[in-house]
């Protein structure tokens, strides 16, 4: 096998970190850093690529292509690579297949990379079944999201919904309570929480739309001292989750 | 007055956008963008600057110094700045005159400006009395760190001790309970939290030092389903804080 890779497969790993498109065309998307590789299912991995640094450190290392340390940092999304990078397949889950558990995160139109992956790793930190996101959330593919995830988006199943209106119904009939965090709901600690539970979270800039805090159940509020306006989307995810 | 800045000014702005040691030096930091101004308690504001545009659509505004837009891209820190920014005091508060308060978070060399602000955000909502933190930890008058406390930093004291060691004890003195964030504490829900208290967060890599693990009160931990390690540093000191 010829392991240098060629210039069409180093443009292909580029638009698979850069583009969205590129990601949904395919199927695939990027992971990088030793931690993060370790985490990956074996069967998902597509291919593998090294440095010729990492290849001498980690004699034991299984992989496709090696490149030189020069060119590793330019197909790399980060600054300082930690000299090994994977194309994983995507994973499908169906939201029919999701609705048995307890715990639940539903995102509508979430933005922040950083913010989304925080919440992905939180909810498998707190025992959640899934986390549930309308198509205008930012992409769970993107190599940011994945980075800061910190793995669980290995573990914890995701899925993004067509028409979220119709999934929280769904949840519903299936004897979910549906909570939406609002600035005007009932305060977090007055409420005794339904044992089978969702939180829907909005953007956050704009909070929920009208249409999915009049689907809810019932709308939450997380107090707040002081000035403060609102507070942070994985901060407000993490309190409601953790909520014992 | 003459209202355009020298190249002198603006060099100390960018100075102070850019290098801790010169926020040392003159006591001074910088906050863009107009909700942010907003925040500031006006006696704090050294000086304000505004583009040409920004002028135009907000007559009513005092300030000090106008640039062209395309200067003031220069001047700010963002890619997309709103088109005022402020040249404000730093506040000093004395540790000694913030320990009569319920409710804290004790930060120990912690390194995401993000992460910061997110937690000076959360503990002002939470209705902490202050943050206090070592010497180690990230410099909370960076752009970056101000813009993400979204105006708390105006609010919160906060305080830097030279050491953390001998703070602690001293908040032990003053009655606080000293609880310190670690993986192998008693598990959160199974304690009962002093009604005064504090939460000590380490760093995001290493956790706390053993020398600050030991001077604690009480260990206590997060519980984690799953294959997670930990969880970020912003989402733990929430949950801690919004234990009620």
């Amino acid at each position: 096998m010829d392991e240098t890779p060629g210039i069409k497969k180093i443009k292909e790993v580029r638009a698979l970190c850069e583009r969205g498109s590129s990601r949904r065309k395919t199927g695939l998307f990027v992971t990088e850093g030793e931690r993060s590789y370790r985490e990956i299912p074996p069967e998902d991995i597509v291919s593998t690529y090294v440095s010729e640094s990492y290849k001498k450190e980690h004699p034991g290392t299984a992989y496709d292509y090696v490149l030189k340390d020069s060119e590793f940092l330019k197909l790399a999304d980060t600054k300082h690579p930690q000299g090994i990078l994977a194309v994983v397949k995507q994973r499908q889950y169906r939201i029919e297949d999701l609705l048995s558990g307890d715990l639940y995160i539903i995102l509508e139109s979430l933005q922040d990379p950083g913010n989304l992956g925080t919440i992905i790793r939180t909810a498998e930190a707190a025992g959640a079944s899934a986390v549930i996101m309308n198509k205008g959330c930012t992409d769970i593919y993107s190599p940011k999201v994945v980075r800061s995830t910190m793995g669980s988006i290995f573990r914890l199943p995701f899925v993004y919904v067509e028409r979220l209106e119709e999934t929280i119904n769904d949840m519903k009939r299936a004897g979910i309570t549906v909570y939406a965090a609002a600035l005007s709901g009932k305060s977090l600690p007055d409420i005794k929480l339904a044992e089978r539970r969702a939180f829907v979270i909005g953007n956050e800039g704009n909070g929920l739309t009208e249409e999915i805090l009049q689907l809810a159940d019932e709308r939450i509020s997380i107090p707040m001292a002081g000035k403060v306006e609102s507070l942070n989307a994985a901060v407000s995810a993490a309190i409601l989750l953790y909520r014992f």
